[in-house]
């Protein structure tokens, strides 16, 4: 099993890969740049949807499904917008045996169809706010594709919503940022910089686009998740105005965000080692998994297989998700490879010396083998319970140190500091938190220079004081802090 | 509100079109025969799927995700699939601003994409049974389309079992069809006659396919759901073979099944009456609607509220669905017409007069205004229990009646009968369970006589002697007993 993984030292590309076929994450299709996703990658994405989906409609947002083709023209009537999904498009041109009068596009996002929706159902003040939420498939024809983090048809949420003024707009921008930071952090234990991305990095048709910003194993950052504000953009695309209270017709203010199956990609790259998967207990789909010890003797199974299954029975009784291992033909050591290579958190092994002593042998997916030990029956759900408790803040910690031990501060003030920067940049990688003037020509040069790109102008730097530092490209006063790395 | 809804007596298209969009279950969008599926409407389908959904995880199906895009040599490699899905195929022929080279149908249904990845997958009889499910998108250009019953794109989902005999494929699809005659039956209250297709009415690419047939209000069947027994024509179509426990190579037995967002269709058209939806507690999203009575009193008005909001937590603590009605501003006769024609179950109102009590009024969607009475604090929620409970019943034997009602034999060996046959389908419509020879001729001029196909041939009556019966068309030896419905 393992060792059909590539080193993720030696070819982290390749070790990436590797892991999300052979755990069974994803299979290639026929259909170039899509991904099949297989029914263990499907149920990690289950589990990521069926846990936003609660937090979206505690706050108030509604699930809705609009239609997957839109008319071709709705994307012109935004000029950025069409401008920047239009080289991404797949185009249905004939229908029903008949040549379509006007082609039209399967989604790359849904802001114009659902806009256009939105202009018949807002007429007052009274109609809004409108906060809908849609899980659908998405298409964008990408010219390199890897598993989970660019594929041509993808899955995710997007939300849109539709309120009376830009403040309450914003608002609910930086709410939806701070849930998903929140969420990535808590559930995939993942630390993330967040904050708001630069003019040329924001999303087609935005205001501004916020981005939750990740760090990978192999230091390079990945866009996680982002929150528009769209202004009156689309309100004016699609002449979407309301009467508000004072009778006047207004403009409505818009936001939408989403993230995606891209997640898994991240949850994969940031945790995971040489033996295969390491899922963070809360997104792990399987938590537990009972690994009878068979020996030669078929009476002897049976008593073993009784006594895990009736282990495997209590856990399940307290809301663990669980599973038991009976394959009697592999070795255990092949055995704890399967449940290593699909990073179940805890295994838990029963074998004829713990039914003596009434116990069982729990390891940790994230810990060396020598560090497996026996538990008392008695103590075992509490012990496990503990166990993913702690596993989840290892692993959350663990990410958070590599991540800042990667977070270097190269400012403009310091002498030779643009040299410095591309070093670093170029040969050590992660982020570098440095200062900016806010032109894109400065911004466009760094990029050509070293292939890194401004991430975003992050939160958590946002009191620093600016006093007497350049721009890192052009020497000139500062206007940003921001973070810049190569990226995926 | 109600006012706005066509009498079904009167016209019971307009009556079915203005609940789906009065209700606000969907909207029309502008892409001919694709419809928006609004929160109201999308909630049920949630309802629907989660209930569904944990059944196939229950009785041993994953969930997967398969593409989207088809190459259309797939769907050629089955000479009766193609056949049959080719006239409402929609074709992508251009993406990434290139034409492509081969086009990629949206997919209409997914065996042959499926059944492309089984090649990869199945090697031996180890592999097998492989019970993949898939939630979904679908795209068929229909040329008349109705919300729910008939539309270019709909929601789905679709299961996909391969296996290593014909008995276990045959004894899949049987299961299948019974888990969904029971879901529709229990949740939807909406009785149903399964049974095998004639060889005409089957899927394209089935050696059969199995279907539960329901009946609407206007006496027209509706197919509900449908399983399909593939045979070997897929594993052939894509030579997909196994090694068996003997060491032969084997071609893999198949089957597929699906219901879709048809059901809500379904749903409104069996129960539905003229103030809007009726919907059965099981499936509603909302079973219990709280609506305090508001004075022309701010203080007194507070003090409602603050009873009935206790009252709404104590219910949403007992895991009811509920929710309250805040609407100071219409009156009590418009917010009651509100909760009827979102059709939910229980409505509880909360007056001055019931807080002096200690009591509040609760009235069934489904009894009219009268029946509505007063319950103590301390009994609701043991006797909002027994009333939904008793509605979900109710509103089974209620569509029981009218179905049976609506069931007539009329067999070939009465004399006239073809006559009377025709008469009866065409002015009283509803089932017809006759005697057919087994001819596909006969089928096909009854069908031109009287628009009336054969819906199945049920399960219901397999043991009923054909004896003496003759071919209701042809009056030869009759070989099945069939049912004939003019349909949706």
């Amino acid at each position: 099993m393992g060792s059909f993984i590539a080193s993720k030292e030696e070819d982290y590309s390749k070790w990436y890969l590797d892991i999300v076929q052979e755990a069974k994450l994803v299979d290639y299709s026929p259909v170039k740049g899509c991904m099949i996703i297989m029914p263990y990658g499907y149920a990690i994405w289950e589990r990521i949807r069926s846990i936003l989906d609660n937090k979206f409609k505690e706050t108030g947002h509604e699930n809705a499904y609009f239609p997957l083709l839109i008319p071709y023209e709705f994307l012109e009537r935004e000029q950025e917008h069409v401008e920047g999904f239009s080289p991404e498009l797949a185009v249905v041109t004939t229908a029903g045996g008949e040549k379509l009068s006007e082609p039209l596009v399967i989604r790359p996002t849904s802001e114009t169809i659902i806009w256009n929706m939105y202009s018949k159902w807002i007429k007052s003040y009274r109609d809004l706010p409108i906060k809908i939420n849609q899980w659908a498939n998405i298409v964008r024809w990408e010219k390199r594709t890897r598993p989970f983090l660019r594929t041509t048809e993808f899955l995710w949420q997007e939300g849109h919503t539709a309120h009376e003024t830009v403040e309450e707009a914003e608002s609910e921008t930086l709410f939806i940022l701070n849930l998903y930071k929140k969420f990535v952090e808590d559930y995939l234990a993942i630390p993330v910089f967040h904050g708001k991305k630069s003019e040329k990095e924001k999303f087609a048709g935005a205001v501004c686009t916020y981005t939750i910003e990740a760090l990978m194993q192999d230091k390079k950052a990945l866009q996680a998740g982002t929150s528009h504000y769209l202004g009156l953009n689309f309100a004016k695309a699609f002449d979407v105005k309301f009467q508000n209270k004072k009778g006047e017709m207004e403009y409505v203010s818009a936001t939408s965000w989403g993230v995606s199956t891209r997640l898994i990609g991240a949850l994969i790259m940031v945790h995971s080692d040489n033996k295969g998967l390491i899922l963070p207990p809360k997104i792990a789909p399987i938590e537990l998994i009972v690994v009878p010890i068979f020996k030669r003797d078929d009476e002897v199974n049976k008593r073993i297989l009784e006594y895990a299954t009736t282990i495997l029975n209590r856990l399940k009784k307290e809301k663990f998700r669980v599973e038991i291992d009976k394959d009697t033909k592999n070795s255990p050591g092949f055995r704890f490879s399967s449940a290593e290579l699909k990073g179940i958190p805890i295994r838990i092994e029963i074998g004829s010396n713990d039914i003596l002593m009434d116990c069982v042998t729990i390891a940790r997916r994230d810990k060396d083998k020598n560090s497996k030990y026996q538990v008392a029956v008695r103590e075992l759900s509490s012990r496990v319970r503990n166990e993913l408790e702690s596993m989840q803040s290892d692993l959350f910690n663990k990410a958070l140190e590599f991540r800042n031990l990667n977070t270097k501060e190269i400012f403009g003030a310091e002498k030779d500091s643009y040299n410095t920067f591309k070093t670093y940049i170029n040969e050590h990688l992660g982020f570098v938190l440095s200062s900016w003037c806010g032109s894109e020509v400065c911004e466009e040069s760094i990029k050509n220079d070293t292939k890194a790109t401004i991430r975003c102008i992050p939160e958590d730097f946002k009191n620093k004081p600016l006093d007497n530092l350049t721009c890192i490209y052009c020497n000139t006063e500062a206007k940003h802090l921001v973070l810049f790395a190569k990226s995926y």
